[in-house]
């Protein structure tokens, strides 16, 4: 076992109509709230009409800003830090999934500076305050709801990045399964594909660490059992339950105690895939995966082994393993190829350059532009 | 899955020589230091020269209170808390296993009062303000290190009672498996078997969570796996790490998500042993489970046999896997007959009047006298 510092100071609210004490948890932060959000689904499920007139009627003073977008970029965490400093907010509300709470988190220690956004990714400017980040969770599939990671694109310089520091853990995450009955099939499984490839990049990671090995086969067999009846049954409370809290699971640092490092080199190669063609950060890893697998299965190949054989609960080699994860994110209606997913033109020159541009590797499993190339073929 | 909240703030160090940072922890908090230990061990063990000497030259003014006792005592807890006032501490650092930190969260929440400690176990005086605990445990086996829970005895009332508030986790605790390197072979398989009934009585408590289910089987895995490999070597670093690291999962909430209660009616049959003829806590556990089991089997058979099935990888009834169970106990060296222990003269009726006293029962399983009776003849 590597030595490990595990802190999480999220309290995660979960269930049904959990939502309740929503308002009392924002009052031990202020009165002044910027809520956060993104591009329509809160405003047509009513979510956003609700929130709204609840808070109002407990006396909060409500600023927003709205559409951020499922890629999410660094002009709108800008434009939303923009809008709480002049408000003097007191709290920020997060109500959306991964792209709206990643931004928030940022939105949250932007506020207090007067510098771009940008400059934390970069490390130009560090985090020292925040804001409050309270988040209402309505897409299960990141797990940002319980870390303090985000993502965010720069597309003026064609990036897209990484970000955390103790300060932006939200301080509560509110998590209602019922919020994600309404998200439809292909997000749903997107979703799926994502909590389950934060196990692989932990599994892939370094260090020896047997029980949390255990807790990563654990998640992922629940997402593999519960994953496809919750697609045949979309209004099921109980497998969107299940999904939602295997997801938060997946990365929370459950998955990493005793290890030094996850890979994310497949997180790294699939964020060019978004970047490039808006690709839904899910969907890119399930294109991804398979063909990182095949590439270092000369490296890795009994971890991989070792890995399907506890997922599909039989013993299997390295390429049974690969052929039915495949299988599985196949099964889900993911794409596995990026023919799957019908973009015209030439795309392997610039997902190439792309990934020499953002010098996508991994922590555990390195990448030259060699591997750029022959990972690029067994996806195409 | 029922509604639950998660909340852990502790900061947990885990790993070979991580008390090298133990004085910059212990510095954001202030200077002055209460030190509590226990009955020898840390001083034979020298940790505490070692501690002592560090933490002077680092500037730290201490002073300590030691000898609380392993079954540990509500007068302890009254003249560390009384020292800690005197001295006005800045923070208490507790040195040693289960008992010494649970003490010291009752003495954190107790230096701020003038109130007898024992008040806020009957509920008489609540917790308002907490002195900082920084925790340096020895001994693998409570999971006291990352819960809020503490357990102390009062031999005037005859009773051993749990508090716990969300002031009452550590800020942070220290965990280098190399200072469980000198805990003899007896204590530490009561650790292993300590964990595994905490293990339990999450499993039989309230609410179906699948994947909390798979988290607990996993971790009794992991102490069925490395457990007696640790017994058969103690000096392994990787192996104490293993039942280390199991031992804090058992009982840090990973248990209980999804589940509305544990049960721990085994606990409370098993403190009236402790309470009187000073059985280890862990032993206690090994003596009354399977009876519990075999006694409840009509109620909780089916879960009887999952848990048998999953711990042991082969589909057992409940019978069988009460019977794996309770010789995986005798294979640790544990008792599990209260005969194993050759105390003499009558037990049966002090244990019964103790039972009544301190109204023995669990949050699921609920006990009647009739069923004392049973459970005390399943176990002599």
């Amino acid at each position: 076992m590597e030595n490990f510092i595990a802190y999480n100071p999220v309290t995660l609210h979960f269930g049904k109509d959990i939502l309740a004490t929503l308002g009392t948890t924002l009052k031990e932060y202020g009165n002044r709230v910027l809520l956060v959000y993104g591009k329509g689904s809160v405003k047509k499920s009513g979510l956003y009409d609700q929130l709204v007139q609840d808070l109002k009627k407990q006396g909060f003073d409500i600023s927003e800003y709205g559409g951020i977008k499922s890629n999410p970029v660094i002009e709108d965490v800008d434009a939303a830090a923009a809008i709480g400093r002049e408000n003097h907010v007191d709290v920020i509300l997060a109500v959306g999934g991964g792209s709206v709470i990643d931004s928030s988190k940022i939105i949250s220690v932007a506020i207090p500076v007067e510098n771009k956004a940008w400059d934390f990714f970069t490390g130009k400017t560090k985090a020292k305050t925040a804001i409050p980040l309270v988040a209402v969770l309505t897409l299960a599939a990141t797990g940002t709801e319980m870390n303090p990671f985000a993502v965010v694109s720069n597309h003026a310089l064609e990036q897209k990045s990484a970000f955390g520091s103790p300060l932006t853990f939200p301080k509560h995450s509110f998590l209602d399964p019922q919020l994600t009955l309404t998200v439809p099939r292909d997000y749903t499984a997107y979703g799926i594909a994502d909590l389950i490839a934060h196990c692989f990049e932990a599994w892939f990671g370094s260090g020896e660490a047997t029980l949390t090995d255990r807790f990563v086969i654990s998640i992922v067999k629940e997402a593999i059992e519960y994953g496809p009846k919750l697609l045949g049954d979309l209004q099921n409370y109980e497998y969107r339950a299940k999904i939602m809290f295997a997801a938060t699971m997946a990365l929370n640092g459950t998955t990493m105690y005793g290890r030094s490092s996850g890979d994310w080199g497949v997180h790294s190669a699939g964020h060019c895939l978004s970047l490039l063609y808006d690709v839904p950060h899910g969907a890119s890893l399930t294109i991804v995966y398979p063909a990182w697998m095949r590439h270092f299965k000369e490296h890795v190949g009994s971890r991989i082994a070792q890995l399907g054989s506890g997922i599909f609960n039989e013993p299997l080699t390295a390429d049974e393993s690969i052929d039915r994860i495949e299988a599985f994110f196949k099964s889900l209606g993911c794409p596995t190829r990026l023919s799957d997913l019908n973009i015209p033109g030439d795309l392997r020159t610039p997902i190439f350059e792309s990934m020499v541009h953002t010098r996508v590797s991994g922590a555990n499993m390195k990448m030259t532009e060699e591997d750029y190339g022959k990972l690029i073929e067994l996806y195409m």
